[in-house]
């Protein structure tokens, strides 16, 4: 079943609207185009670190985005800190468990803060969402492949996550998988440009936090953002593909900040399935 | 009373002709951003942050800016001796108090960076100077309104921080007011995309720096960097706010690197007035 | 001796084709920077610091690169970690002492990592150099000078250098000069452009860890990473020089994207020359 585009354009007006505050403690890498992307989106980014301010910062807040990327023992525990202040707030955690998987410090940090915080959704690639659910097997790269199995696997991966950790769980490669546990979505759009400019992923963590900030249905105002992500994403490299990763960095901002209900049409696609019920990938 | 540009030019000459190195002690989101900046302008920018090595940093830049964007108790700590050291040997001291008011750890921060340390001048929005004098009012939003009785609150405003905390106060919005307490003036220019793009706040607190770098006149300094600066982004704005904000910031870059004597024109003005005695907003 | 372009080319095709993981602790100034511009080259940038997992990481990684940009003490801890795992499982460590010399904090942090790591190269601007090796004389600015003489101290410079402290040298300016103590080359090429952009010198260090991490022989591999890259910048600044700096770097992303075996032709020239007999610079 598809899901109509004008379900999810309403979500996009919302954030553009409303402007949520959306608090990121985030990595060093990513900080300055996650700023600016939620700045170009219409929201309204905030970076707060200390343990001394983050629980009142994460509280006036309309989402929380936490982000291992470049992660230290003391920004784990303001982590914690500003999560909980989140949970008690009602406002919806994010995390993306950047690089869980490639040191065992990172898969350890993700999973204290999954245990200690309620997380609202988990966005990672496929490598990093088996490590938190202790998944043996190798994945092949970072990205979800590109064959039928590997997405297949990936969509069993994606609803065992989120069955076992209790939140929404994005997959993002290819194509992007979003899952409660009951159903799942599997949004096309985007392209391979996204792959070449470091934080696209870290950035469309922090895009996932303003559409929950203002959608209280985490796997709607989830898929919402895929898409439109990936909208802004396909119209960019339409523009710069021949010219470079340096050139579609910037377009992706421009086309973010231009992004208007009828943007889905064409660069990106929803459809929806029943948990266990793969009716077609 | 108008200034003509050509008391202003002399200093732009005298940045790009000494390239002041200014010392930045400043949040992780603007880094790149205001090292980038500062050499578009022909300044020469540094960031070093440890507590061992700060004073040795400050003594020898030509103005050293405190920012307390993504503060932390350690930082502030190296803010004070860096601003310590640069009383010492005579070095201007600018502070971006962003977010003062946002939670309370970055008012007292700010708040105690201002008793430890002379302070030569202090930029932020309506909210976060009105925060450092303990201003119980609610301010609307972060930007100066736009309608007059906003902009005359906000020169009150300007000139009561200035005479309480001893120091140029430039609050930036719609038009950017600079004050000593005594007088005060009004620059217009600039464009609503900056506000779309993060950290030209920040920037524009480090060009400030440049300027207080070669003049000893902090009012008049900062009254060249406002001006130059705006006209930098209205330029910019010209060439992209079709485009986006992606674009702009790329723009603005390039703009600021083509500033010369003449840029002014038709791009920014500057009003004069003196103090409690408002000949025209 | 001229190195002819074939001999070079072989490496770029090779970091495309292997991707090789850099694992760098640098500045907060330059960190998204140096990740794109690994990313363009066709390299695997990854960003870790915690001490926690820096030995993991340097462990798995084709190269491992340390910048003091914006050092502290813990920080410098946590490179010696990951720089000793990395001599255990025999992945090369390359060094940028950005500002040695500035303050003794970071002449003493840079000479620290030499003599418990064993660094493989070395990448900095004259006086930077001058000061690992304890120079006295005056070193004006920061760049290579463009007089004869200074070209031909800086050259006896860096050989002295990589004689004494064992490892290769590559100082930046006009001309870069790399060196094994033995035999060095002149390399042409870049642009006047980058000196405008802040961290190109960092991630001309990081892209000189893509190629170490390919090539056994460090002169060549870092021959072949100064071509390259000066190959870039000129090709961008062919582009952008009327534009401006903000353009430039963009387009110096696009160009490392664009990189390929020809690319050297007409933008980049090597020169090889047996030590203490300079055929002619």
């Amino acid at each position: 079943m598809s899901i109509a585009d004008h379900e999810l354009s309403g979500l996009l007006v919302k954030v553009q609207k409303l402007k949520p505050l959306v608090h990121n403690i985030t990595n060093v890498v990513v900080t300055n185009f996650t700023a600016n992307g939620l700045y170009a989106l219409g929201a309204s980014p905030v970076m707060a670190y200390a343990p001394e301010e983050v629980a009142d910062m994460a509280k006036i807040a309309g989402a929380v985005v936490l982000n291992i990327g470049t992660l230290s023992s003391e920004q784990v525990e303001a982590m914690i800190i500003a999560g909980l202040s989140a949970n008690r707030h009602g406002v919806p955690v994010l995390l993306d468990p950047v690089g869980a998987g490639a040191t065992q410090f990172r898969t350890d940090s993700a999973l204290k803060i999954l245990r200690e915080v309620k997380v609202s959704l988990v966005r990672g690639n496929a490598s990093e969402i088996a490590h938190l659910v202790g998944e043996a097997r190798e994945i092949k790269g970072v990205d979800v492949g590109e064959s039928g199995s590997d997405a297949a696997a990936n969509i069993e991966l994606a609803i065992r996550a989120s069955q076992e950790l209790g939140t929404v769980i994005v997959i993002t490669g290819k194509e992007d998988i979003i899952t409660d546990g009951d159903s799942y979505r599997i949004i096309s759009g985007g392209d391979a440009l996204l792959t070449q400019v470091t934080g696209t992923g870290c950035l469309l963590t922090s895009v996932l936090g303003a559409f929950a900030a203002i959608e209280d249905d985490i796997l709607q105002a989830g898929t919402a953002g895929l898409a439109f992500y990936g909208a802004a994403a396909s119209r960019a490299a339409e523009r710069t593909a021949e010219v470079g990763p340096g050139s579609f960095q910037i377009a992706f901002l421009d086309e973010l900040a231009k992004l208007h209900p009828h943007s889905l049409k064409g660069h990106a696609a929803v459809k929806e399935f029943v948990t266990r019920k793969v009716e077609e990938v």
